[in-house]
C-alpha cells in the first residue's frame, strides 16, 4: 500500500476505554429498565468511546456521496442508462434527490464528489476529483489499475480531512453510480464466503432474465480478474468501483480522524468490509443504519457483524438511510444528556425479592 | 357495547381511494426508481388515503400515555414493585422519562392520563380520568366489569376528541403500567393463536423462574375467566387493564376522528389487536414503528398484518419507540412534497432494452 494510505491508517486508535466504562455507569442510572433501550443504549456507549465524551453531540454531519460510472454497464446489467449518473448529480447539487430532502430534515449537509463519473461535469459544488472516466469492464479485465484503486481511497481521505478542518464531527456515506451494485456483489463474493447467487440483487429494479445475466456477469468477473482475496487492494481494483474506493477512504478517514461514519445500504456496505478488511479497528467506528431490499445486504451485515436499526425496504443508496439513521444517532445523544436518573426523579429501582 | 361507544365507531370510514391513486401517481414521477423508498413510499400513500391529500404533513402531534395499574401484581410477575407507576408519571410531567426526550427530538406533545393508577395522584398536567385504583388481580376473576372496560374505551376516545379539538392531526400510542406486560400477554392469548408460551415475555427484566411463574400466572388468569374470543370488550374486561382499554380508544379515536395513529410497543400493539377486532378498518390508520424485544411482539405484528420500521431492541413502552417513528413519517411527507421529478431534473427513466 502506498506510503500516504498506510500512514494515514497507521494513526486509526481503538475506542476510549474509560469512556465506554462511563457511559455503561451513567445509562445505568437512567429512569429505564436496564437494557431497555436496546440499540440507542450501545449506539450511545459506542459513541462515547469514539468521541471519549459520555455526553456526545454532532451537530456538524456531512453525507459524503462518491460518484463514479462503470464500464461493465456495457453488459446491460442495470435498469437505467449510464447519463442517469450525471443526470443525478445535478439533481442531488439543485437539492431535488431523495437523499437532499432527507438530508434537509435531519440536519446535514451533502457533499457530492466526481471521483470517476464517465463524462465532464462542472458545478460550483461539486468536488472534482476524477481519477478516471469511469471503470474500465470487469468482465473483459481488471476494472482499474492498483494504483488507481488506491488513489481512490486516499481521495476519500482528503476528502473527510477537509471536512474535519470545516468543522464536521460526523460522515454518512452515500454513492450513485449506475452498475455500481454489480460491483459491490463481486467485491463481497472476493472477501467473503458469501456466493455470487447470494450477493447479486435486482439493484435498482431488474427482471429476471436480466438478474440471471447479471449473476453471470459478476460470475464471469470473478474468473478473469482473479481477485485475491487477502489483499483489499487487489479486489478493488480488479472488480470495485472508483466511487466504491472512494467510500473505503471516507469510512476509513472517519476513523483515522475520530469520528462516526454511518454506513448507508448495499454500495457503502461493500465499502465497508474493504475498510475492515484493510483495517479491522476501522469497524468501530461504524454505525450501520438500514438492511436494504438488496438481497445479499443482510448477508454482508453478518460479515461485518453490524446489526441495522431501519427496516425500510429502501434500495436507492445516495446516503438516504445512513441519513434517517442520524435521527438514531441523535436520540441516543439525547437519551444520554437530557434523561432523569433514578435518583434525580425519586423512581424506585428493581426488587430484589423472590417470585413468590 | 354501549351507544356512545357503537355510533362513534360507525364515523370511522375506509381510506380515500382517489387520494391513494394520486398519491402512487406522484410518487411513481419521483427521480428514484419504482418502488425505491420501500416503506416510505407505502407510509406516504396510507397518508396521503387517510388525510385526502397527496403532501400531507402532521405540525401538531401527541403521545397520549394512558397509566392504568394490575391487581395481578400481586402474583409477583414485574421486575419493579407498583409504586413505580405513580413515580414514572411524576418523571413524565417533569419532562425526564425517555419518551419527553425522544418527544423533545420530535417536536410531539406529551400528554399523560390517569385512567386507573392505584394511588391519588394530582398535577396540573395530569388528565384524571381514573375509572378505579387499578384492576382486580386478574388470576382471581375479572380484571374489572364489562362497563368499565367499555368506559376505559370511551375515555381514550373522549381523549382523542378534546386533542383534535385543539389542532393535534397525529397520535402516538404511550403506557405505563407495572405488570401491563401479563395483561397484555393474556389479551393476545385470548384473541389470536398465540400461545401462552410465546406471547409471555421477559417485560422490564425478569428472571427465568420468575418468568415460568409469569407463564403460569397468564395461564390462570385465561383458565379462571374463559375470555370470549369473539367479544373483545369480554376479554379487555376480564384479562386486560384499564390503560389497555384507553389506548384501544385512542386508537378507535384516531381513526374516527381521520388522523393517522403511530403504534408503539408490545402493550400499544395489545390494545391495536382489540381495535381491529372491535372494528377492522381502524388498522388503516395504524402506523406501526417498531419491533420491540417483548418475544411475543414480532408473532402479535404478524396477526395485525403491520410490519415494523425500526428495529431497536426496545422493551419500555412509554410511547419511546412510537415516537422515534416520528422521524420516520416526517420522513415520507417531505418526500412527497420536496423531491424533484424525473421531468423537473432531467433525469432519464427506465431503459426498456432488453438484455444482451
Amino acid at each position: 500500500m502506498s506510503q500516504e494510505v498506510m500512514e494515514r491508517i497507521g494513526r486509526i486508535r481503538g475506542l476510549d476505554q474509560a469512556a465506554i466504562q462511563a457511559s455503561k455507569l451513567h445509562i445505568s442510572n437512567l429512569t429505564v429498565p436496564p437494557g431497555s433501550l436496546g440499540k440507542l443504549e450501545s449506539m450511545a456507549i459506542q459513541l462515547a468511546g469514539i468521541t471519549g465524551s459520555v455526553k456526545p453531540s454532532f451537530d456538524h454531519r456531512e453525507v459524503i456521496i462518491m460518484a463514479g460510472d462503470h464500464g461493465v454497464c456495457v453488459e446491460g446489467i442495470s435498469a437505467f442508462p449510464q447519463e442517469v449518473t450525471p443526470q443525478m448529480i445535478h439533481n442531488f447539487l439543485a437539492g431535488g434527490a431523495a437523499v437532499n430532502v432527507l438530508a434537509r430534515q435531519a440536519g446535514a449537509e451533502v457533499v457530492c464528489v466526481d471521483i470517476g463519473v464517465n463524462s465532464d461535469l462542472s458545478h460550483p459544488d461539486l468536488l472534482s476529483r476524477k481519477i478516471r472516466y469511469g471503470t474500465a469492464n470487469m468482465a473483459q479485465g481488471p476494472a482499474m489499475t492498483y494504483e488507481e484503486a488506491e488513489q481512490s481511497i486516499l481521495v476519500g481521505m482528503q476528502v473527510v480531512e477537509d471536512a474535519v478542518k470545516r468543522g464536521v464531527q460526523l460522515f454518512i456515506t452515500g454513492e450513485m453510480g449506475i452498475g455500481n451494485t454489480t460491483a459491490s456483489s463481486a467485491v463481497i463474493c472476493a472477501l467473503s464466503s458469501i456466493s455470487v447467487q447470494d450477493a447479486v440483487g435486482r439493484g435498482t429494479g431488474i427482471d429476471d432474465s436480466r438478474l440471471l445475466h447479471k449473476i453471470g456477469v459478476v460470475e464471469q468477473a470473478l474468473k478473469i480478474n482473479a481477485p485475491d482475496p487477502r489483499n483489499p487492494i487487489d479486489v478493488l481494483a480488479k472488480v470495485g468501483g472508483l466511487e466504491i474506493g472512494g467510500l473505503v477512504g471516507v469510512i476509513l478517514g472517519s476513523a483515522i480522524n475520530g469520528c462516526p461514519v454511518i454506513i448507508d445500504g448495499f454500495i457503502s456496505s461493500a465499502a465497508a468490509l474493504l475498510a475492515k478488511a484493510i483495517c479491522p479497528a476501522s469497524a468501530d467506528y461504524m454505525i450501520v443504519s438500514h438492511a436494504s431490499h438488496e438481497q445479499g445486504h443482510r448477508l454482508l451485515l453478518q460479515e461485518l457483524g453490524l446489526r441495522p436499526v431501519l427496516e425500510l425496504d429502501l434500495r436507492i443508496g445516495e446516503g438516504t438511510g445512513g441519513v434517517l439513521c442520524l435521527h438514531l444517532v441523535d436520540a441516543a445523544c439525547r437519551i444520554v444528556s437530557e434523561m432523569a436518573t433514578f435518583e434525580s426523579a425519586g423512581v424506585s429501582g428493581e426488587t430484589k425479592e423472590q417470585t413468590k
